[in-house]
């Protein structure tokens, strides 16, 4: 299912969103997941003939889990501000928006791993209250 | 879908696998959910009245993404081995087959995240060849 959190409510036709060709079975085996989702963050007037554009995603995987008591979690994967966007808070936008949204689906935890040369992003995790408390590993197969 | 991976291909009734009350619903949720699976060893004769025993456990999700060229990747959790039967190398057997089983689906990355008082297990992980690349974050809600 593809959500789209757009600013002051307005929509957009998940049609108009550009994908390259290499990712269009991905994206397709998300879209049919119910526990796998982009969330975009879109800017724009939404008034007719304007459906916005696209300055934030990010991919969020609600996860089943025995650990903790059996509660469900969100991951966070891909958080991709536009280039030309950056350092006018729409990060954070984008980042309390699927914090919300985990709440809303009953997650009771998020997590998330960050590249350890990405000093920036960590200290912006920090700063939206996460807590730098595990190390993340990745074998490639 | 519940995968057990037993020793010497035995396969143990997972009606038999005792589940603490408060588990049984994300248990469900798992066992419904054919993009998350756990994974058991098991040890055991295989003869006619031994079920074996579960000696270890894992959780798998996998998850299709549209990082890295679109690959499909798995997230390990909640690794696993029984108390009195640490230090055998059985970490190593569950994960190992938990690897070969990422790859069966053809997922090219595998990753997790590991407390960073778990200073035994980073080691553990990278013996077994994954980078320590990343910083985890985590938020309760």
């Amino acid at each position: 299912m593809l959500a789209l959190l757009a600013d002051e409510e307005s929509v957009v036709d998940p049609a108009a969103v550009v994908v390259p060709e290499a990712y269009e079975r991905a994206f397709a085996a998300i879209e049919s997941d119910p526990r796998n989702e982009i969330l975009v963050l879109v800017e724009g007037t939404g008034y007719q003939g304007d459906d916005g554009t696209v300055v934030g995603s990010l991919q969020a995987t609600y996860i089943p889990g025995l650990g903790k008591g059996g509660v469900e979690r969100a991951l966070i994967e891909a958080v991709r501000v536009r280039a030309d966007r950056r350092g006018g808070g729409l990060g954070r936008i984008l980042m309390e928006r699927a914090t919300a949204r985990a709440r809303t689906r009953g997650c009771e935890l998020i997590q998330l791993a960050s590249d350890k040369r990405r000093e920036d992003a960590h200290r912006f995790y920090v700063a939206l209250g996460f807590a730098n408390s595990h190390e993340g590993f990745k074998l490639t197969l």
